[in-house]
């Protein structure tokens, strides 16, 4: 009956398009890698999305191509758009969120801030930028990266010998001035191929073990300077690198007030799930929307506080049906979002939105909850 | 992955269902009359729901089997219950939103205030109802009646012939006193298996050509004493006939502050669309953590004022896609639930959820917003 949006991969953020998408009468289709994956129920296709031929077939009954994650190499990327599909964001958008060096040069070209950076292709180029650095820098792989994936810190000039011992030297690695923040930020954008953009509050977002734990909306302590230019940078590489969807960028907030741009994703973000429940139009529906190209909606927050707790598979291995009952006994205001996946220990397996009027006692509701669910 | 509900019945109901089963990690499972329905993105069986084999095997492979709407007959309930199902509401249950015969003597037995009425075999029995009504009186078949359907205002004893023509004398009508009612009130309450039941606030409901036309939630000048008693008579009628899962009461408010029960339903009703947006809980996930024995959540607004329109198919076939960016446009802030279906004139399509402060404002902008879908 709707638009035909085609999400390659199956994961959580493509089983979270579901619900609105059944909402607004949008059709939803997942290629999906395996069977049984987090989005199984919209899956119309089991396949590589490496596999040029795979996915032209997925893309020739929907009106639009999306992802739920950035890893389609960009040659099927450019099969697709070659073919005539319509395909958001781009390849030319998410070029840069899959390659860190080139989000990085063109950050600069934008005059955009963030962490000094430079290409690595030797342990002496290492050593100089450490020296240059006071001898501390966070060196990335500049494509594959997730999660603390492929990100190190390092203090020695050998400390990437492994690395390099892996690559050429035409595909060099990234390293980054080690950043004094005080805390991390997330800015998410929303915006149409047509140019109309919708801006999320900023958040805060606290990470453990490099994967994302908590987010307040709004970030506090943020009503100042801090939201207007974190929204002034969202949008300025949402318009400068011509993404269209969900934008996330990731900042660190220095000790003197700075924002630094750290990553980007063109996809819904763990940052931005506090809106499924916490704004006038979560991300979820946000992105149909863009990509679509429909009219967007309000990304207002519609509590003065909201808090999303990531939960983590663990050491024990009881799935969440069985903490359900007990938390939502315990916690009748949260919402539990569950991503049908096995809880191996580390994986994000679902998450806990909270909302209201007073930030202790929202975030303390949503780590209650989430506790119920902790390995 | 998680636990396994299978709805009866592929209508919007059951679509609707769809959303918050994703989010909890229930696995919704659809037994559709025909493919295509609005539920069909959950439908694993298509067949006929009066048909016990078919009953019986698409109940095989779910832990609990709920309902679309209250026809399934009774001798398939109980056969399911027989079989070792669990089913809610049961048949028990079931039977008083089915037959509204039994609803009425039910609710006398258990001294809830209702219209007078009689069971009417013969045109002398209704020149009698007539007589001790002043003359006027509604006659409705006991089954099968919906949406105005069924249901007849009399003035003459044989304005029921052609009714009366087709029964047999042991198969009366049912004859209700005409209340002089100053508006319609709905009461819903979510009961668990176990017990716990979470009561709704009292909203107000506007019908146009005996169909659901807007709810106001809640119900304007309901803080004094009609919400307490609107919540007492939920709660007596969920806990009296044993209700499991969502229940409806629609009540008629009169000219001296009186509330009547006029229809019951035992499923997630029209006039608690407005949940979805505007309450902490939804019915949808209400009735599927009802169902499922789960602890219930808040079924609290979360805002001072909320407002659901109809949408209803019109003379002009345009279909719902290709008004919704204009409405989008205009309305960033409402909600737009669609139900996949085709629309014809008169059948609701859709609904529009609006919320906030100002009651105007809400009611205003969700009509505008609908406005948009009108024939």
């Amino acid at each position: 009956m709707g638009q035909r949006v085609g999400i390659i991969g199956g994961g959580q953020l493509a089983r979270m398009m579901i619900a609105p998408a059944v909402e607004l009468g949008i059709d939803v289709r997942v290629l999906a890698e395996v069977p049984d994956m987090a989005a199984s129920l919209a899956a119309t296709a089991i396949g590589d999305y490496r596999d040029v031929d795979t996915v032209l077939a997925f893309a020739r009954d929907v009106d639009v191509v999306t992802f739920d994650h950035e890893h389609v190499p960009q040659e099927v990327l450019r099969a697709l758009v070659g073919a005539g599909a319509a395909v958001h964001p781009g390849p030319d958008a998410l070029r840069f969120a899959q390659d860190k060096l080139q989000m990085r040069a063109q950050l600069d070209a934008l005059g955009l801030p963030q962490p000094e950076w430079a290409p690595i292709s030797s342990a002496a180029d290492l050593q100089a930028f450490l020296d240059a650095h006071g001898g501390r820098a966070v060196v990335k792989t500049p494509r594959g990266g997730y999660d603390g994936k492929g990100v190190r810190v390092v203090t020695a000039a050998g400390d990437v010998d492994d690395w390099l011992g892996e690559r050429a030297a035409a595909d060099p690695l990234l390293a980054e001035e080690l950043v004094d923040f005080t805390r991390e930020l997330a800015q998410q954008v929303a915006r149409r191929p047509s140019g109309e953009m919708a801006v999320y509050p900023v958040v805060e977002t606290v990470q453990r073990d490099g994967v994302c734990a908590e987010v307040i909306a709004p970030a506090p302590h943020a009503t100042g300077r801090l939201a207007p230019v974190a929204a002034g940078i969202g949008r300025a590489i949402a318009e400068g690198l011509a993404v269209t969807g969900m934008l996330a960028v990731e900042l660190f907030e220095t000790a003197d007030e700075r924002l630094l741009v750290n990553e980007l994703a063109m996809r819904p973000h763990n940052s931005g799930h506090w809106g499924q429940d916490g704004a006038m139009t979560g991300q979820f529906e946000q992105h149909l929307r863009a990509v679509l190209d429909l009219p967007l909606g309000d990304p207002a927050p519609r509590a003065p506080w909201a808090a999303m707790i990531n939960i983590l598979g663990g050491p024990v291995s009881a799935s969440l049906g069985d903490r359900l009952s007990d938390a939502l006994a315990a916690h009748p205001t949260v919402k539990v979002h569950t991503y049908g996946k096995a809880p191996r220990p580390g994986r994000k397996v679902g998450h806990v939105n909270a909302w209201g009027d007073d930030l202790d006692a929202v975030v303390y509701e949503a780590r209650a909850a989430a506790a119920f669910f902790g390995g």
